[in-house]
């Protein structure tokens, strides 16, 4: 007996010099014995004092580290029966044929989807330097459960002087509320218009399916709204529907800025109806050939949520979003975020407020702009004659309208090249009956700098 | 006409020496000067010309700021009829009567509240030294959109080997989700169990309402669990319930561990019925009196989601928590989480991964486990024969059984000190028809260290 425990022992691995402790290793080891079903359940353990005396250590450990796998349920002890491993502690890893994998999405050699910003920019080191100061500046509630959904103030000020900067947007920081990115904050505010009993927001007949999925999944449906060289057809907004989702500083994805009249209609549809405009102001700040359009949200602070975003300027890795709410509508949203901040870390919040405080944000901003209208320029060389762009005012993206009939074999082309390209009409809303326009929507923000010439090239042969 | 604008140009406090750009600057200042109703709806602007010559700069950049505005909606240009102040450029200033200050919460002068950790105890040099490594070798990507809605691989293959380590959890980055904390993870689960037709889930009797109110949120009815020195009941589990959420480690808040006959008869009642187990594992690292009691999933990881935090370990202010998933219930956690991790700032995954990787976690853990256990000790050595102490074996807090009929005066006796302080039935699920049991619920944990002496003077000044 005591020599097949003694064997026992040896078979279980047991590295008793280990820096952590023996009872530790003792209990891991029996532990993953029992688990494994080496230790069948019902298999009686030798006496503490003699598995001790074979190991060579302490009774003690031994009897400890039984009491603590029997206070975990692997080992049952009773009286005049000994210490036992216990029937429910049988092989119970996960049946190998359910460990499916979830292989990460295979990522194309190049890729002009449109959406991210180029990855390779983020500003490392001025992020750090931010974070370093922030740490050291938090006050010790700032690590704590948040006191306020909102987020943390000294974000929420640092915002409201940018906004209204920088966007044109009427920002008191009372009324901001941060957001893990765009996609949270059109959550919350789908989930307010529910409780309205709003059934129906209008979109735009282009744009992402992930927020019309987000609008749906809270239970609203979507209405499109047509799209043309003025911007969303707001004029054909309909009482129905209880709002409307708007990108007015650069259409996403055509690309083209909502004209003033196009504005005006969308507020006094608001005002008429009592409806809301949600401003998606995705990427406001990359406006190349004048100043920026200043955001829809200053005509109408009552009736518009703003909407921003650090995906674009920053990077979507941050998760970090932010609206400037109405009034009325205030409560509501905090409401349904929460009674306290449950979603963005505090200590990102403080770096974000810094950065933006210090200038470094602006600086960012400024740097990329320039990054990116170098880009579009050379987009525009490269393609010059042979398709139409558009949409090249501002953002990280253009389209590219082809000429009929070969929208197809652009499409292997490119995938031959393992180019990954969306065309315009998968950004199309299922119900808007859009006439046919064969073109491309092509993100040039998204190539690193170093596969940005390939990525060029790639695409240029398999245009027709 | 032209004095008067040049008044005007003055009244606009138009700073035209500033870095910003003239334009910049005049933009800014006429529309907040329409936006305000300085410049009342109708408004006739002068041309741009004698309003340039007024103010001494080039008809250019008079113009363009007003093609900026007029492209904003703010101002209107028509032939014949000059720039004008737009019609819908009525001071919209939200109505001061609506702009409610959503004040902070105050906080108390001291406060023995459960559920926080020292928050003066962050590790905030330890915290920059991994953010700037995470910083450093993050490959670009992890800026981007999250490839893998479970988090990032690096924190998921950390945790999994510390899990298994020093939780006893069988752990495979696989089926490890990462979550912007505890409550993010039990939303998502409520949706899985709702999406699964499940309709009722047990809870402790004592317990968290915020996290009673989320299940309920999710369409979930609760069903509470008496709880007794042996922790929850779960020999009671009924039939109806599809899930039970349980604290194992260390019932909160009565502080006692749940016995292995009554883990063995969760485990026998999630076979049975198919139910499933929720282990709220939320400070298992702290354990004073011998080697933590490990994880209840490891009995059976098919039928139990192991959910974990950096709340009480690190900070509530990171938002960070992780479940380990059955095989089975994997896709719908996923799918419910979303196609991308919406939530979770990759920088910060990346830290604590690094953070886990580099031992700083294991050496914070220990470094609290003995300033909370030398709390905890004068604590009871604070009030030792005036109340009986339980729940000492673990955790952030203890229970204070009160002589009866005393409960209201103590707490009277602490508001009058300005110390926050809960009861136990404070806690109670409000169907559970528990025994009146006058308690005090004490998280030592709480007060910043310089508070610590006096918030303890306060409590046994507030006893009977």
């Amino acid at each position: 007996m005591t020599e097949s425990w003694a064997t026992f022992g040896a078979d279980l691995h047991l590295d008793l010099s280990a820096g952590r402790g023996l009872r530790a290793g003792l209990v891991e080891a029996l532990r993953e014995a029992a688990r494994s079903g080496r230790l069948a359940p019902g298999t009686r353990l030798p006496s503490s004092r003699s598995f001790a005396a074979d190991l060579g250590i302490a009774r003690n450990t031994v009897a400890e580290a039984y009491a603590e796998l029997v206070a975990e349920g692997w080992l049952t002890a009773r009286q005049g029966s000994g210490t036992r491993v216990a029937e429910r502690a049988r092989p119970r890893r996960p049946a190998a044929a359910a460990r499916v994998r979830h292989p990460a999405r295979r990522r194309p050699s190049y890729s002009l989807q449109a959406g991210t910003p180029d990855l390779g920019g983020f500003p490392r080191a001025a992020w750090l330097t931010a974070a370093r100061r922030a740490l050291t500046d938090a006050p010790n509630e700032a690590f704590g459960y948040a006191a306020d959904a909102r987020g943390r103030v000294e974000l929420r000020e640092a915002l409201a002087g940018y906004l209204a900067r920088a966007r044109g947007v009427c920002a008191d920081p009372e009324r901001i509320v941060l957001c893990a990115g765009f996609a949270h904050a059109l959550t919350l505010l789908a989930g307010v218009l529910r409780a309205r009993r709003v059934r129906e927001a209008a979109v735009e007949g282009y744009g992402l399916d992930v927020h019309r999925d987000l609008l749906t999944r809270a239970g609203l449906r979507t209405r499109p709204l047509a799209v043309d060289a003025s911007g969303a057809r707001t004029p054909d907004l309909s009482g129905e529907s209880g709002a409307v989702l708007l990108t007015p500083a650069h259409q996403f994805p055509t690309g083209v800025a909502l004209t003033p009249s196009r504005r005006a209609a969308a507020v006094d549809w608001a005002r008429t109806t009592g409806g809301l405009i949600l401003e998606d102001d995705y990427d406001g700040e990359f406006r190349y050939d004048r100043q920026s359009v200043g955001a829809l949200q200053g005509l109408d602070p009552d009736r518009v949520v703003y909407l921003g975003t650090a995906s674009k300027s920053l990077a979507p890795g941050l998760r970090m979003g932010w609206m400037v709410v109405p009034p009325g509508m205030l409560d509501e949203v905090v409401a349904m975020k929460g009674p306290t901040d449950w979603t963005s870390s505090a200590l990102e919040q403080l770096t974000l407020a810094e950065f933006i405080r210090s200038g470094a944000y602006d600086r960012h901003v400024r740097g990329m702009r320039l990054h990116y209208r170098r880009r579009r320029d050379e987009l525009v060389a490269a393609v010059s004659g042979r398709v139409a762009v558009s949409g090249l005012a501002a953002g990280l993206h253009a389209v590219l309208d082809l000429p009929a009939g070969t929208q197809a074999s652009v499409l292997r082309a490119a995938a031959w090249q393992d180019l990954a390209l969306d065309t315009l009409s998968r950004y199309a809303h299922p119900e808007a009956g859009l006439p046919e326009r064969e073109a491309l929507v092509v993100g040039y923000g998204t190539p690193p700098t170093s596969a940005w010439s390939p990525t060029l090239a790639a695409l240029v042969a398999a245009l027709p």
